[in-house]
């Protein structure tokens, strides 16, 4: 192991841009958890501010020269240290090679970009939103060439969010998933069995919490190292020792809490599992958006979803609300956790129809960087493709074209991860299986302990060693394929919905 | 007005380092809070990171070279501009002529100072204290050199807390407290009339915050711009429209939460009545501590220990708890409010012998400054000095001179702004009563606006246009003076107390 100066300082620089880094992500969970009403502008301030001192402290001269260095002496690096080092250039790289004026312009264009999407969904009205989309491509393929990907923007977003990956790479993953998703769906669809999810109903939330809090303990998650609070939409940020989770509760739908919150604890304890020396060096950063979805996938999906997981909880849910499930047999319980129909909202979807919502995405994404479709030609395109892979068109853009936010920043190339996550976590699955035959039965006892072990070596500490492609053949022994996801979902909906 | 670029860019420039600054106070308040328990080393490491892009963004050498500009020009600015200026240099040569070096080192002592007297307090070894005590003070005279306050040490350590105060001018004031007070806590403390607090006992939590909440809303302070939580010990953090104050809440000590969230209540008025574009400048940070402190003993002590506020909310108070209140007649509660007793320790006396805690403590720390006191000698000169204000001698170090915090980390200085913001309170006191006689009444109706507007124009609005002496010149029309204090604990405590 090189253990020379450079290194050294390069570490604790990088430490220190975390650190900073994480005091932004606070600010954000204090914003959607905490913020008085009327500080908005306050805390936009602040974020500026902030905002303005991660640049500097990551735009170091110095980390450049600590980079050419080591560098120059990669062969005496142990294989840690290459990673570090790798991972270092990548975000040094992205901190000075934009130019500022960009930045501003960019920043500046995120912002307008949310508010002309929210106007425009609330009217309805494609025509105004759709320049936001042509100045917000425009803006993605500048970044990308100065960051030399010129020739290949598309996988300059996909980079972003999961390092390694590439659209050809997706695409083919995702045309298998599709020919096997589409008529599983359709098949469901068909089915004369219905889930009555609107049997549960009149959930104290003092009673949802407490549930909530004690399955999400259960399963793993450190509340000496982490918390959970109320947002309008849940989410999970923070990292090592600061977790901080949200949900939402609804008296009519505790299972839309219940899930939401396990979700958020597969993030939680991908995080928590993260090296806290290492924080803000590829040893203790997570590897990306989609091996971060396969951990909430796995645990919401796979774990939560399952008959061992509710033979062990389904006791206890009765008896906190025996008035409200008196009349629900355990089987229409079980169909109500399995609900699936196929809707025109991404955000509403069951885990089958979710993944054709994401393909959708991906292919439209693909063929306006490629030039193979004009911005203006976007809601049509949605709708054949929304009728194709749904058997449902949109009636209006708002339900279309319109419904989700993540375009209107530029936020191009994340809506894959999501799919991807779902296929790591299926493959993650069986192979856990295999070494486990018994894991239900774990679950049937409450023991989520041999599973968590078994992520936390093999996933979580880990950290940003491998690319998404490596770790799924490092750790399942073959490369990332959709069979297994494929395989889950007929096992899992094949039997519920008798088809 | 002066409106040149300098000006301009230095008050953007200042705005930042503000921002900035204010989010270290948000990481302290969530620190205390929200902070999980094991997220401590975390949370030190972000507060680390963030100190230093502080004090990069505080010591940016534009800001001298806008400064510098400015002092040239000075007679082309109006006032405004001037105390701006004036206030930007005082900040400016603090972040700047300090070595980088005795920063880190004087940090450093903070914290094994903190650790070490907790530590002795624990042991009631003062012994081992007495090294750490003689370090702070070699370590605040070196400060005081830095900054070209030499043989003025102990003013350097008071004008940090309160620009423009010095120990001299205190010291006649608190002589001429000191001939008034001693006299009147003798006589309160041989009253035949016992206050009986513990006649307030099991008051639910949930109804405590309900009725604090009603009572700080209807004060003034506004929700939609502050919030306030729950901690280990009450305090008020941030300004202008993100105010957090924090209370606790004992079941057998209601009025211990009351008073200590309308104590916070003034401070977070204070900070809610500076003006969000000046954050940052002297226009908009408060004037001192001194200052600060008066307005949160004001509506502690001179407006909810009055008739008139207990007139508007007793009814209240005693519809909320009916069985805890139904044998207490309404001169016993409002005795208990106002309860007088000599005690040792300083956070827990009353409003007349809590300034000569104060007292007790300035005269010490004037004396170790001045080389009359060695620390060895500490421990009797308090008890000695404790007999002859208070009547009482401490039996242990721990109810003596390792009882409070303050001087762990150097912050000498500090004590004094709390007796001077009760003599400030008291002048602003009968001020205001004489420009609105019927002020009480309007207490019983309870309308609390006249009283806070007064206080937003002529205090809160004001910034750091004045320092301490000035401000009470303009406001009430005479220098700072301990009678109005005097005459105000006469009036309100000799007819309870029947002397």
């Amino acid at each position: 192991m090189f253990s020379g100066t450079a290194y050294t300082q390069l570490t604790e620089s990088l430490r220190r841009v975390h650190a900073l880094g994480s005091v932004g992500e606070l600010l954000s969970w204090d914003e959607q958890v905490n913020l008085p009403p009327g500080a908005a502008e306050q805390r936009a301030a602040q974020q500026a501010a902030l905002a303005g001192a991660i640049h500097a402290a990551a735009s170091d001269a110095r980390i450049g020269g600590w980079l050419a260095e080591l560098e120059k002496a990669l062969a005496s690096l142990d294989d840690d240290q290459r990673a570090v080092v790798r991972n270092a250039r990548r975000d040094y790289d992205r901190a000075t090679k934009l130019p500022a004026d960009f930045v501003r312009e960019k920043a500046a264009q995120g912002s307008r970009g949310y508010h002309a999407w929210a106007k425009a969904k609330a009217a309805d009205n494609f025509a105004d939103y759709a320049p936001v989309l042509e100045r917000n491509l425009a803006l993605s393929k500048r970044e990308a060439g100065y960051l030399g990907w010129e020739g290949r923007e598309y996988d300059y977003m996909i980079d972003r969010h999961d390092p390694g990956m590439n659209a050809a790479a997706i695409g083919r993953l995702f045309d298998e998933l599709k020919r096997e998703l589409v008529p599983l769906g359709r098949s469901i669809a068909q089915s004369p069995v219905r889930p009555r999810p609107e049997i549960l109903r009149g959930f104290p939330v003092e009673g949802q919490r407490t549930f909530l809090r004690e399955v999400t303990a259960r399963l793993g998650f450190d509340y000496d190292r982490g918390r959970i609070d109320v947002s309008l939409h849940p989410f999970c940020t923070g990292t090592g020792s600061d977790v901080r989770m949200t949900t939402r509760f609804k008296e009519d739908e505790p299972l839309d809490s219940l899930f939401s919150a396990i979700h958020e604890t597969g993030h939680g304890l991908y995080e928590q599992g993260l090296s806290p020396p290492d924080l803000g060096t590829a040893l203790g950063i997570h590897a990306g958006m989609a091996v971060h979805e396969s951990q909430s996938r796995l645990w919401e999906n796979q774990v939560a979803r399952s008959r061992g997981f509710w033979r062990c909880f389904e006791p206890r849910f009765r008896g906190m609300f025996p008035t409200q499930v008196a009349g629900v047999s355990s089987e229409d319980l079980h169909l109500a956790i399995n609900a699936v129909a196929p809707t025109l909202i991404r955000v509403d979807a069951d885990e089958v129809t979710y993944n054709l919502h994401i393909i959708l995405r991906f292919e439209l994404e693909k063929k306006l960087f490629a030039g193979e479709l004009r911005v203006d030609r976007l809601p049509s395109a949605w709708r054949d493709s929304a009728q194709a892979l749904l058997g449902l068109t949109p009636p209006t853009d708002r339900e279309g074209v319109l419904q989700d936010v993540h375009w209107s920043d530029g936020s191009f190339g994340y809506f894959p991860s999501y799919c991807l996550g779902n296929m790591l976590a299926a493959q993650l699955w069986y192979r856990i299986l295999q070494l486990r035959p018994s894991l239900e039965e774990d679950f049937t006892r409450g023991d989520f302990t041999w599973l968590l072990a078994w992520l936390r070596e093999n996933i979580h500490a880990q950290g940003r060693r491998f690319d998404l492609l490596t770790l799924t053949r490092r750790v399942t022994g073959e490369e990332l394929s959709p069979r297994h996801l494929v395989r889950y979902l007929r096992e899992r909906y094949g039997p519920l919905y008798r088809i």
